[in-house]
């Protein structure tokens, strides 16, 4: 604990290595923690299966 | 913000629009916020992947 | 199953009810699941607790 | 509900057979609510997207 | 990780404690992974924030 | 969209608005997407309702 979960686009490896160690690092300090007990979860959501304003990411230009 | 997560069964593109659609009018309206604040995720979930009554989706007539 | 969990503003009962049955029904009859089986979960989150642009709501205007 | 939700590594159809039926087990135990009315979802999380300690953990041995 | 999340009815401490100790043993074995690296977060939600085929719990016998 | 979602422990309102801007800025700089669609959404949880290698936070010294 704690958990931060990221809910968002498809990211690609050095992208996902890069926002794991910058939000860790930002829990860490922030919170007094330390990094080893912050756990970090990455969910790639398609464009299909998000809306916003009650149309579909996908089915926006 | 709000955000609405809807874990359910694979559902086709049409599905998802009209749910997206109508479940974004209904939060709107019940909430008075506006449909461009609201976020809507759908997360298809294999039957293999969940359980009722201690038994997997998947292993039930 | 399917679970639908709305995470917004503190809400009143009467809007709760309004939403909950709103939901139901879009969910229902969009995938074609009874009633029975779906469950609602409102999560009601405090302005302090939500940021949104890097602002927490509660410092916004 | 209630509502358990695992999420962690990969896991072959057995082990979730048994996962969900123990954990349907001990809730129903402890909460004293029938089993029919607990659902249990398994979301399996790939290596690459789960941080501990700010690294992804398909980077560590 | 792996992070388990239990969204119910409120809890005794006593139940926190039963429910935490049988969930974690079962998830350690049967997933193979030592208990220390397993989180449980129990999250009480209240019955007029739950519905269940489209009526809020707090409203129904 | 993203939505980052940080449980954790109880935090000053200091600690909410530093977290909030340093995560936000670290996701939009790695996911090159702009602040104001980065959602983060901060949960505390009562040391009494986390369980960590099968014991209450609240039950450790």
């Amino acid at each position: 604990m704690p958990v931060i979960t990221i809910e968002g686009p498809q990211l690609s490896i050095e992208q996902k290595r890069e926002l794991v160690q910058a939000v860790t690092e930002s829990a860490s300090n922030v919170m007094k923690m330390p990094k080893h007990s912050i756990i970090v979860m990455i969910k790639e959501i398609d464009r299909e299966n998000v809306g916003v304003g009650g149309l579909l990411l996908s089915d926006k230009k």
